[in-house]
C-alpha cells in the first residue's frame, strides 16, 4: 500500500494500475477517523476492483462556523494501518493547500435534495461535500465510489450530482455498520460521554419503533413521527432533537402517506456531539 | 464523421476511438450557428488531437428568461456540413431532454470571477455555461477543449473552474476571429440590422483605441474607459453601452492603474442584438 499526498502522485499511481490492466478502480473518500463502517467499504471496494484508493480529508468547506472541524479526530497512523489490513491499494492524504490552493471559488451545488433535513440545520455542508467528493472523483478518475447509508442524505445528494453532471463514476451505497447496542458507528461517537453514550442508543430504538408502526399498518407520517419523538424526548433527555423526517427514499421530500417505502431519519443534539441515524422502511407499494 | 444524438452514443464512440489508440479527445463545446471562429476551434483540435469531436447544443439553462433562446439560430444541416468540412469526427447534438431529463437540480457555480462584465447583467448565465461544460466534459471525456478568446471571461470562468475541480482536461484558448472591418465573428451578428452592422464596428474601433492610448502611455483605468465610452457613444448611437471595463486578465478585477497586462472589455446593446469584445493590452509590468 501507498500513502501519498499529492494530487501528481496519486494520479501517477491510478495511471499505472490502468496501465497495468489492474481493473477497475475503487474510490473510498473519508475523513479519516476510520471505524468497522468506513472498512467494510474498503472491504467491497476489494472484492470488486482492480485498485483501491482511500482518501483521507478532513475537508474544511463542509464544516460549518461553529462546527468540530478542529476538534475532528486524526489518528493517521491508526487509519493507514487499518487501510492496509482491510486491503487498500493507496491511500491519498493531501494537506488543505493541495486540495484548495490560494482559495477556490468553484463550488458544485444540489438544489432542494439539500434543503431539508441535515441541510436545514448546516447550510453550505453539502455544497462542500458535493465540491470535494467531485475533485476527488477527477483526481482519482475512480470508476466506483463507495459511500455509506448512515450518511443517506449525502449518499442521495452524490448520486444525483453524479447523474445530473454525467460523472462517468458509479456510486455504490453500504449497509450501515452497528455497534452491539445498535448504534450506528460514526467517527463523532468518540465526543460522547458515558451518560450521552448510554442515551445514544433511542436514536435506533426509535428507528426500530418506527419500522414496527409502519409494518404494524400505521400510514400516518405525522404519527410516526409523534412516536419516534416521544421516545428519543424520554430515553435521551440529554439530547435535543434536530428532526424527525419520513422521506420519499430519491426525492427526500417528506411523505405524509406511507404508501410506499420510505426513510426515516433522524439527528439528535448531544452537548458533545450531534449524532444522525436513519433506517429504510419498505411498504407494499399501492395503487 | 458520425453525428450522434446521445450520451451513450458519443461515449461509446470516444471510447472505440480510445480502444483504437487513436489518441488525445479533443473537444469543441458550441451552440451552434457555426461560423469561422468556431471552424478555426475545429482546426486547432484536428491539428493536435487524435480524435475530435464538437458538440452543438442550445444550452438553455445559459439564457435568461428575456434573452433569445428562442430566436437563437439553429441551421443544423450548414452547421454538420461545415464540421465535416473541417475535419471533425464526431457531432454530438443532443436534445434538451438528453441533456437534462426530468430537470436537474446541480450546478457548477464559480464565485467572483463571474459577478461582473457579462456576470453583471446575465445573473445565472455562467452557472449555465459551467454546469453544461462540465456536463459536457464528462459525457465526452475529452483530454483537451478549445474555446475562443471572444467570450474571455466564459474562458477565464471555464479555466478557474477546471483548475478548481481538478477536471482532468486542459483548456485552450483560440484567438477572435474578426469579419474584414473588424466586427468580432458572433452567431448573434445575424440579428443585426443593416444601420447597427454598420455601426458595430465602433466596438472593435474603441478597444484599438484603448490600446493605442496605453501604449502612448496612458495608465489611468478611468481615463481609457472614458475614451472608448465616448468613442462607442458618438459612432454607434444605435446601441447602449452596457459595460467597458479594464480588469486583470486571470481575476478580472477592475484596474485601476495600468502597471501590468490588462483586457479590456465591453458589451453593447442593440435593439437586435447584445454585443461582446475585448482586447488583451501587454505593457511591461512595472516594479
Amino acid at each position: 500500500m501507498i500513502v501519498v499526498k499529492t494530487i501528481q502522485e496519486i494520479r501517477a499511481a491510478v495511471a499505472q494500475a490502468r496501465a497495468e490492466g489492474q481493473g477497475r478502480i475503487g474510490l473510498v473518500p473519508t475523513m479519516g477517523a476510520l471505524h468497522a463502517g468506513h472498512f467494510s467499504l474498503v472491504q467491497a471496494a476489494r472484492r470488486e476492483c482492480g485498485f483501491v484508493v482511500v482518501s483521507i480529508f478532513v475537508n474544511p468547506t463542509q464544516f460549518g462556523p461553529n462546527e468540530d472541524l478542529s476538534k475532528y479526530p486524526r489518528p493517521v497512523e491508526k487509519d493507514l494501518a487499518g487501510c492496509r489490513e482491510h486491503g487498500a491499494d493507496a491511500v491519498f492524504l493531501p494537506e488543505v493547500a493541495e486540495m484548495y490552493g490560494q482559495g477556490s471559488p468553484t463550488t458544485v451545488h444540489v438544489a432542494r435534495l439539500t434543503e431539508r433535513l441535515c441541510g436545514a440545520s448546516r447550510p453550505g455542508h453539502f455544497d462542500g461535500v458535493c465540491t470535494v467528493v467531485t475533485k476527488l472523483f477527477h483526481i482519482v478518475g475512480a470508476d466506483v465510489a463507495y459511500f455509506g447509508a448512515k450518511d443517506y442524505q449525502q449518499a442521495t445528494v452524490i448520486r444525483r450530482m453524479v447523474a445530473d453532471l454525467n460523472q462517468p463514476v458509479e456510486v455504490k451505497l453500504c449497509p450501515t455498520l452497528r455497534e452491539s447496542d445498535g448504534l450506528a458507528m460514526s467517527s463523532r461517537n468518540v465526543y460522547l460521554t458515558p451518560g450521552e453514550r448510554r442515551q445514544a442508543t433511542a436514536l435506533i430504538e426509535s428507528l426500530r419503533l418506527a419500522e414496527k408502526l409502519i409494518r404494524q399498518g400505521e400510514r400516518g407520517g405525522a404519527k410516526v413521527i409523534e412516536a419516534v419523538r416521544r421516545h428519543v424526548a424520554q430515553n435521551a433527555p440529554l439530547g435535543a432533537i434536530d428532526y424527525v423526517e419520513i422521506v420519499d427514499p430519491e426525492a427526500l421530500s417528506p411523505v405524509e402517506t406511507i404508501a410506499a417505502p420510505v426513510v426515516v431519519a433522524l439527528a439528535v443534539t448531544f452537548p458533545s456531539a450531534r449524532l444522525i441515524d436513519n433506517m429504510r422502511v419498505d411498504v407494499p407499494r399501492r395503487g
